[in-house]
């Protein structure tokens, strides 16, 4: 008996609102599970960078007063005040705040005029698919991110602001936005090779031996590749419409640069959509096998009985009590070598089956 | 056998005009069945709200002079001249009259020059899916909301218009309309997640007992998806033309507000098309659970036929009555230990069967 | 054996054009099937109203010398002289008296300047689904319509107009001829209510007793939705058309009520598109319920076989012919309970396989 | 054995550009088996027509000359000389030539300033279904067609021509081509009819007597309907570019006409993609037809098994070998009625079983 | 057993970017496994050409300096250092730069105000389905191309150039960029006409025995052809927007060219999408003509064993062992030809079931 276990297939498309219905607009609700945040702050210019993690919001505005770029990153959503403090500090919208703090929002920019709002989502594998919302304010001075989970894509980013004099140090806030968004892409490329990396191996696998557990880990790689796609599509639209904004916030040469990350977006879908008609063709594939499978197994089983029907049926005939002292009744089994004639009968009609069964190609 | 029971899946796809075809344009046909009105009126200033429900609509009259914005309320369409009688006092067009009784209108909005017509959709479970059309006039200084069935989305708004000096209360008649609709939205949230919760639920039967019941309960599910699906896109729509529509019936900052409703819209559409995807899934699944289960049974079956059919050949040919006077004829019959030779014969055939099936991996 | 009628399923898309490939523009040809045209004039103002049905075309010229408005209404397409006059009389362009007559035009809206032409389709179920083209010339101060059926959406229309002083009356030829288009529209609800409650009406069926039968009225089912969706595509886009046409032959008023017309379109074509998809369900669903029930048939059979398989294998082995002289030769034979054994081993066998069966669910 | 024979299904779709990969644009290679051209030129007048086949290209300076319009109508691109004259004659540039030489264009309309280059294409059933590319140079007083192959659907416009003063003859050059074009698509339709009657055929057959034959002729039929949507759909695109290209070749009047052309196009558009629908169907409809079949088949089949194999058990039964001289042992075989009684079981158990399916509808 | 082998179905799509995610734009990582650069150079005017092959990048500037156009083209990406001398010498962007190392882009155009940047795919057979990203810049005098694998589809614009004064000598580098494009276009032909032959061999293939090779071979060839459907999409919109790109780098003469480029990239996409029918039609004959074959065994089988089922028990029945000494009891075994009594009955029941069968056409 077949026992198929999908523990986790679904559930990651869950989607709980905290916000209760009808709550007026930019009620923060925090998330009981969520971490404590963690706030770090890498400030820099062109010639030097301070880097450190701060208890208290306030701590921010000298650094702002100070530096030409602030880069505030918050980890874990689990403090409404903290979230609270900074909306006020940086003067955002509620109704942004309320977009931080309910994950499972689209990717989308919105332009707030002093600032612009972007989310995006972030993914990784360990080992299963993890999509994250990432929630990103472009001022003119600054830029701040929000993220509920531990770990990021962001790692090399800040291994390039500590590299030294480079592009990125002196590219401004709205380039610092551009590099965070690339990074966020950048991701992609690992975990969809991981997953045509396994999109091979249940190839390999369904040639090798078609099971029930294959076709488990096929729906689930589908459905990664589903949650995959809902993440990355509505990115595509997002930098699109990043890259037309009339905003000051990016220059045009940064403008170049999104340009870039669009195209890679397009790759990403690319390889999203191909992965897909493959997996499609996986499952298809899976299912022939099966099918062909238990052809085979009920042709050989069938082709067994049918030889031994007839040869049963010949015995019979044999086993029949005709009274044989009638001349005409049976007169075979009164023959010396009655015995053989019905043996070799039943060979012979046996070896006529197989005949004409290896004929027709059935064998 | 099967029994399969879909009592409501269909009809609740069905439509009923009640204005014969032809009549003329503003025709008001009331529904035999529908419940009398009920006019709850709720009239409100930053500083003070008063609450009643009216009999007559003549004492809507004096409200509306005396406060900013009155929200009329009418629950119930069963009265044609309370309907008429309201178009009367807010001047409303008949066409617009006519589709507020004419149910399952597609959502839209309409520019009525002074006043806007917006139709929206209310959804419930209660315990099967509801799915009720909400009107709604927005003028100068009133909002009047029209509902078929009691019960509705709106008592978070409610109770913030009486939770005081709210931004609600300060925010005009068009900040009302964008909470109605906002809330009427939210309210779509809590039915998608128990949906989700019904797609998990299937999908853990499937493993474990597929049956016909679960076919069915799938079915009603996609239904219940395709249901909302048709209700939400409209809308979707509704609010995009109202964000863009040209009235001055609706702030700048209403519109933004209005676009966070519409970024929800987008983000229900995203959740009923995953939710239609998975469900697809979940058929495929318990196609395939059904037909795999059906192909294990005959495998069996068949293997035991298939063991047995050659072990009753030899059965036959021990039974047959050729003259075993003549020595060549069964000659085992007469042996001291025949029995036993044909006994073991029958193990070894069997046992050979077994190992061949074994080996081919067909137990 | 099973017998599957479909008598008219395809036959209702065959589209015969009589103009012969090549031919001018413009040649009429008539169906030598066509019925004579009958011409039925009403002539009104607001106060006033003739009704006559005359036999030559002459006669039009006092009525639309006389009267405000003229609609010509011509009930079939038999006499091209006929047409032709007509054409002459109100200066219509043969392209358009071409597509007059050759039916199965899509509909559409042609600006000619002086007047308007539209196709439009009227649908009727008697009881087969029928789908009537109609043309309709908008003039200044005529509506002229061809049909080519007797019988039409219009007579509430004719009834209105009948009723007295009505805004119909008041309203000049424009809204004269939305009316007319609103009451085709009208039209197809009744229609969509009796295919839904088809639908309805199959679906019980399918869980009482899937048979062909069945099957057949599904696939005509669905070629009639076809058919209508083919039909009401086109009159959607041909309303907006005629909403957006720069014409000073409509009214801004009459434009409200038309897109009130075009709003009905909308609310058709999504009932249409719903109960697609709920045909194709349909489908699915009994095909699963026919594989369901053969499976079910297949597997109570199997069952039965191979339950006596082992049963017929032992009767085999005790009507072997062993010498029971010797001691080890089937000495059950001669055992004064043997038959009783033997079918005691018999009804264990039964019951072992039939609780292993029980056991795994397959009973 | 079931044999699908499918001769020519794919062939039809290979298309062998004979240009080399890489070659100059303009390169003309011939096609070895392209037969020699035919040059047949008609040059008319509102008052007079000559017709005449030309071999010199030189030959029809004079009639350019003279005559108000010149048709020439090139049959058969086996002639590369022929071609390049015509093309310094008329100063046709060298893609377009190249595009008439090399088949399997998709249709469209090129500008090149003094003419239009439109590529359409016709069809013929003889009784293959054959695309026939058909390239059209409207110049200001000459329309060039080129065919390659003998036959067209261009007789009708011929006859126009030679009939008198029509609108054909006092049309120019532009209404030529309009003619032309609307020719073409007039080509389709007899050939949808023919299609049309196809399926209807194919739909009785499927019902009487479902063979694969059958599914080899539905299969054909779908792509012959492929391969006339592949070439409708550009021609509709063509079409509408011509109707809107802003060249001063067609006249207002002639682009009202094409505006009918266009309209055709849409029609036949309809018609092939609603014919796919149904080519669709009937392959489904066949499919179940065929698994109804065996189903059937096997179920009779396997009945029959069913009944006989309990009887087979009790005819074993009586076979036993028991010593009957005990009083327990099988004492039936020692009854004056035993044999009836055995008859009798058996037409019992046989009797319960046909009564249990008959029950259960499996009859 | 089946056996299907897909060795290299799957990883023909595997994308493995070098550039680590979230690295600085315009980072350029060598691939271990790339061949060193070659350049060839072709300097050329009217009236003269040189070619060859250079070493130092150095070189490259007095040939810019004295010929109206060079064409640069590196094969072989393994060197880092060249390719970024050769983005110095230029002026190249370092995002393009990157974009010519990473292979995997789509074809896309970027213009950089002083060049153009495109990339296209070239395609090959070898046997395998090959697709080699090809990278253009287009100057005011040179074109730079790049490719990763030996051997390129631009060996007869090479011809060309050496071929004298012709138009390509004659056209500026624009025109040499229009060529090339060509070219690489062209390429695709031969393929698909090869990809087209393989269609109609496993068309063939199937009619004449369905076995699961060719399902690999059709599972392969549709992943080819979903390859080449990726490579050719986005080469057509990159087309389209090199043809509206309002650069003067290209000529108005050039864009006509283009324009039949465009043209060419069309029906490519025609080709490849009609192929993708064909080929997703043959994997439905294939499925169904080994559904039919194996319905065909099991049919022949079970109509055997239907057949001797009933002869088997008959002669179960007079293997009974009734005592004939009562009257009643099978007096047929008594008979003087009750075997042939027996026999003829057997013969009878066989006789009537193949008549039965052969009535209802199932033989």
């Amino acid at each position: 008996m077949t026992t198929v276990s999908t523990p986790r297939s679904f559930s990651r498309f869950r989607r709980k609102r905290r916000t209760p219905p009808g709550a007026p607009p930019g009620t923060l609700i925090p998330d009981p599970e969520a971490a404590a945040p963690v706030i770090r702050v890498m400030a820099y210019g062109p010639d030097a960078l301070v880097e450190e993690t701060i208890a208290d919001v306030a701590a921010l505005r000298p650094l702002l007063a100070a530096w030409p770029v602030v880069w505030v990153n918050v980890d874990g959503l689990g403090d409404i005040g903290v979230i609270q403090a900074l909306g006020e500090l940086f003067g955002l919208h509620r109704l942004a705040l309320e977009d931080v703090v309910n994950l499972y929002q689209r990717a989308k920019v919105d332009d707030y005029g002093d600032y612009l709002f972007v989310i995006t989502h972030m993914v990784a594998l360990n080992p299963a698919l993890q999509i994250e919302q990432m929630s990103l304010f472009l001022g003119p001075n600054y830029v701040l991110t929000f993220q509920h989970l531990p770990g990021d894509s962001l790692e090399p980013v800040r291994a390039r602001l500590r590299g030294g004099n480079t592009h990125l140090r002196r590219g401004g806030a709205g380039y610092l936005a551009y590099a965070i968004l690339d990074a966020v892409l950048d991701g992609y490329f690992p975990v969809l090779e991981a997953l045509g990396e396994r999109l091979e191996g249940l190839e390999a696998l369904i040639t090798a031996d078609p099971n029930p557990a294959v076709r488990t880990r096929i729906h689930d790689l589908r459905q990664d590749l589903l949650a995959l796609r809902r993440a990355v599509w509505p990115q595509r639209d997002a930098l699109n419409s990043l890259l037309r904004e009339p905003t000051s916030l990016l220059t045009a040469e940064t403008r170049v640069y999104l340009r870039d990350t669009y195209d890679h977006s397009y790759q990403i879908i690319d390889l999203v959509e191909t992965y897909r008609e493959l997996a499609a063709d996986l499952t298809d594939l899976y299912l022939s096998s099966i099918s062909n499978r238990m052809n085979e197994i009920m042709k050989v089983l069938t082709i067994i009985s049918t030889i031994f029907i007839p040869l049963s049926f010949i015995a019979g005939v044999y086993g029949m009590n005709f009274d044989t002292s009638w001349p005409l009744n049976m007169p075979e089994l009164l023959w010396p070598f009655g015995y053989l004639w019905a043996l070799g009968l039943m060979a012979g009609v046996a070896g006529l089956m197989l005949l004409y069964f290896w004929r027709r190609r059935w064998l």
